[in-house]
């Protein structure tokens, strides 16, 4: 077994630093230093199922950049001193209809998680990013292209897919009108993936504090959610509507904005949701969600961020201050994705 | 006014024949003489609605067939004596971009129903097609096609365009994997449309019972609902899912044989409904519905129809047994539309 330093939750909702274990490399790992692991919504969530002492530890991160250090025997993807990504699935079935098509964050059997999930081979779980070492099967690691800021580009791996895959399937391009719901981590990356596919993209913001953020972002115009004029006059103006709200909403404003046989596609929030079939009826509406991403569309995202220079606005922080950036990003304290440099546990 | 017989519930469930008034033709109206006229099941909520007394009185009726007895003096699409077809909205605002789309359905004014609506210039609550006679404006009148039984072709204006609308904007034709939930008039219409469509096209019901008549309707395949080993087998196996069951029912099973990026397209239930976001996010799938159909859409179905011979299978019955077929509507003891005769209100 190898070993790692690590911010780990025990029975706690504070993380400490720990020692935790990497498996030696088998023949398709690769071992990564882990340089810079964004924080993701979820993290919070997972942190805080610690609460009640009954989980457990958790080392949450799953969108992390770093440097190969090691590579198995059979890896021919990666050498050492490769730039590499990481993004929140670690492995799948392989075999199943969803893992066939490279959907292999849909796999049936279910997707191994970065963190907190079961490794499919000796039944451990995994821990996750907040770390300065990962091992990872090769096929689920990416290269990280030149010209990528490596901080700015963790994030794309968990926020940064997880809005690409629906406004690729969706078809976002010149011609589509691209609406994203909230000004965050998701939605920031939203709207610079959508601007640079050539959508016409609006912002819907409940104020106007992020409004000459979003068009700094790129965004056409800005729709503010809480003035109801705006809203009647944006009526079935969207093909695409990304709603990256984190909580439980009501869904009915954001279906009346989206066009004729267009899509509201939630990608913030992931529990039941209630719609009334006419607010569908009256447009063929249709409801979607998604999350994460397959092998083939976050390489092809990752291309493109190059291609484009996208890459999050990341507030870069010394790992150490991570239960800071974990309460500031409770009370969305943060444009637009906090990310943890993880080079302090060196020391 | 003129004055016509029909068939009216009046604070009971009980129709009644009872005469009419329908208005002076107004200059784009023509007169209909209504041969045949399809009961939906929506006309039997519509009679349940008068239980409590408190409704207005009820002519049903929206899916009807006849001929042109008469037109207005600036009528030219239509002359006396014509094969027309009428359905379930009789006029819209037209200057929406739901009406400018073509999508009179969705009118955001929302649309002038056939039976129950509000008249959009005199302001009179419109009477249904089970009736001798129906005054429409000319807009929302149909030729009806040479070679259509216009006994079978009356439930293509309900029914009928409420399956076709989906199945055509989800792009139903050769490849594409459809399931019909349900085989009743509007699931055999379904499926007799999406085959004709060149769809890949299979029935999904709750027993054996309909397997036979779904093969003679042209389904490929039939998957029993309550089979949990045939459902499993179906996982992501459709693009396109029609559901045409008219009772609230769990969505969860019929959305887990949704394929990637699919829809299921809920037409048969209007209210409202719950989903799991997950149900939706592993596999990026689509919740929808749709009813009813613009003017475009209609005859273009109408035409589909005539080319490929589509029907309903229809129960052709004399309209003073109304009553009674209503009661056999609601024990769903019928193959597969009834449909009333009107020649007997001459007499």
């Amino acid at each position: 077994m190898r070993s790692t330093s690590a911010w780990r939750a025990d029975a706690t909702t504070t993380l400490r630093r720990a020692d935790v274990e990497r498996r030696d490399l088998r023949e398709d790992d690769i071992a990564v230093r882990v340089d810079f692991c964004g924080v993701c919504h979820s993290d919070l969530q997972a942190v805080h199922a610690q609460t009640d002492g009954s989980g457990t530890p958790v080392v949450p991160g799953h969108e992390f950049t770093g440097v190969v250090t090691d590579i198995g025997a059979g890896v021919s993807a990666f050498a050492v001193g490769d730039s590499v990504a990481v993004g929140n699935i670690v492995d799948s079935c392989g075999d199943c209809v969803m893992c066939v098509a490279g959907q292999e964050n849909f796999c049936r059997e279910f997707p191994t998680l970065t963190y907190g999930g079961t490794d499919r081979r000796d039944g451990s779980t995994t821990a996750g990013g907040y770390a300065r070492e990962y091992v990872v099967r090769d096929r689920f690691a990416y290269q990280l292209p030149a010209g990528l800021d490596p901080a700015g580009a963790a994030p794309l791996l968990c926020a940064g897919i997880t809005v690409w895959e629906p406004l690729r399937s969706l078809g976002a391009s010149p011609g589509t009108r691209v609406a994203v719901v909230g000004l965050g981590g998701l939605g920031h990356l939203a709207v610079k993936l959508a601007v640079a596919l050539g959508a016409e993209t609006t912002v819907i913001s409940r104020t106007t504090d992020k409004a000459d953020d979003a068009h700094r972002l790129g965004a056409h115009d800005v729709v503010i959610s809480t003035d109801a004029q705006q809203m009647a006059d944006s009526r079935d103006r969207f093909d695409v509507v990304i709603d990256t709200i984190s909580a439980a909403h009501d869904l009915e404003p954001y279906l009346r904005v989206v066009a004729l046989d267009g899509t509201l596609s939630q990608v913030g929030y992931l529990g039941p949701v209630s719609v009334e079939t006419t607010d569908l009826l009256f447009g063929r509406k249709r409801l979607s969600s998604a999350g994460s991403g397959g092998r083939p569309a976050t390489a092809d995202m990752l291309d493109f961020c190059a291609r484009h220079g996208i890459t999050a606005d990341v507030e870069v922080v010394p790992s150490a201050h991570v239960n800071e950036v974990l309460d500031r990003l409770e009370r969305n304290d943060v444009r637009y994705r906090f990310v943890l440099d993880l080079s302090d546990l060196d020391e």
